[in-house]
């Protein structure tokens, strides 16, 4: 099953993709898609509805984030052994952790919006976790049974903020619009194992990444687990598991970073696609 | 005004402590404290109300989180001068910021519960700064119209997690329990200079820690200017900036961290006091 809203900024309606990659309405199902409909017995009960039973959507809407009220976005950082390679870091003993700012998130196709000032702002296809289950210290072998679903994410990072101002990875993760997810999110069952993923990214029509989640240092399974540990994953929360090579800032002979008028595609097996034109910052934003 | 939620927890009602030190109800006013009730002319229609005209609360209530709904709850680290020290860490050049997970936060006075396997638990007394009003990109001198008030906070904090387990100090600052705030958010108007505040932690009646807001390193005004660079700053989100010396982890001859049946107590003039007993884990947490 997929899951996902669709509609203006702020006013997104739940829907779920038919078989024939027609969107239908949910909301006489359902009012929003959060947390509360991602357990096993809500996603049981959605799953158990006939698609064609729903309204048919027309033309082609935008798409929203295809979870409301995400209230933490938990990233792991260098967790394919090509990209820390690529950063010139060593390969993590335990995964890495940091934080993106939950305003940071938006739909898959808005627009990316260079921060003021920056000039290393950068691209990074990600596999993403969708909690559906309240975790708190779950075992490796049981914490795939707390994800609801995976997402297409971007986890779009701005190297200078990252890396050159101090402190932690924070400050260059969280900007607005550096977080597209979606079109939709994709249930466990339907994704089968999320450790045999391919994952692309192009930049202008250039293929710059070019990965699968095969290659993921730490597991999902482990992610989970290992995340528990630190803290209550709430259903809805999110986690985005790292990039594979091919970041703007491993770019040989030198970095190459996004500027205005660029257009990002990108995309992961089973998951859909997103595609970004990036603008300029402005006081007012992309809103 | 001092704005506070009080009630069984997951059911708390809004509520305004008035000049004799009770709690007013405020449901029949709002439905809750959330950022909504935040912005500058909520707080005029607020602050308009004579508080002998509500119902006060008998007995003494446990206290919850001053404000619902928090979506980003971001903290400042090394921003007293001898806590840098004592952490044998440089002054920073720039703020240092991390952030805690918003499933930390707890009412002032729950107990503290010490993570599994953890052996170094430790304390933090802060100033927390309340949002009042979106804030991206303002500038130091109107930094503050953004603020809609303070409050005191327990930046709970496990320093193996936070500095020996790779990756950001994220994953040593927001455990379950490890955000106690309140009791009460008090308005700016009411607080006045931020930067003049007397703050305290004492462990077991020990005083611990004893300093100033005035020794901040980067003022509030900074922080709140510094941030939005980074990040839009939502009504209700927090802020907390920094201890003063005294943590555990910086105790001589050797370091002293929390253990299960010790009772701390922190204030901050002017925005009242906390006081948790430490708790050893369980899976059931402290609900």
């Amino acid at each position: 099953m997929k899951l996902l809203r669709y509609g203006p900024k702020g006013a997104e309606k739940p829907g779920l993709l038919d078989a024939d990659g027609k969107i239908r309405d949910l909301s006489g199902v359902v009012s929003d898609i959060t947390g509360a409909e991602l357990s096993p017995a809500s996603l049981k009960t959605l799953a158990a509805i006939d698609p064609a039973t729903l309204p048919l959507v027309e033309g082609s809407p935008r798409y929203g984030v295809p979870v409301n009220g995400v209230s933490k976005f938990i990233a792991v950082g260098l967790n394919f052994a090509d990209h820390a390679a690529e950063s010139n870091l060593p390969i993590p003993a335990e995964p890495v952790l940091f934080t993106k700012a939950v305003s940071c998130l938006q739909g898959p196709n808005d627009p990316v919006m260079i921060p003021r000032g920056s000039e290393k702002t950068d691209w990074e296809v990600e596999l993403g976790v969708v909690i559906g289950s309240r975790a708190s210290y779950v075992t490796e072998a049981e914490a795939l049974d707390y994800v609801a679903g995976y997402v297409l994410i971007n986890d779009v990072s701005e190297r200078a903020f990252q890396i050159e101002r101090g402190g932690t990875w924070d400050k260059g993760k969280g900007c607005d619009t550096f977080g597209p997810v979606g079109p939709w999110m994709v249930t466990s069952d339907e994704v089968g194992d999320p450790q045999n993923l391919s994952m692309w990214l192009d930049v202008n029509g250039q293929r710059k990444q070019d990965g699968s989640s095969k290659t993921m240092i730490f597991p999902i399974s482990k992610l989970v687990s290992y995340i528990s540990e630190f803290m209550t994953l709430e259903p809805g929360d999110l986690i985005t598991t790292g990039t594979p090579p091919g970041v703007g800032m491993g770019q040989k002979p030198q970095p190459v970073y996004l500027k205005a008028g660029d257009e990002i595609r990108l995309g992961i097996e089973k998951l859909g696609e997103q595609r970004q034109i990036v603008v300029a910052w402005s006081k007012e934003g992309v809103q």
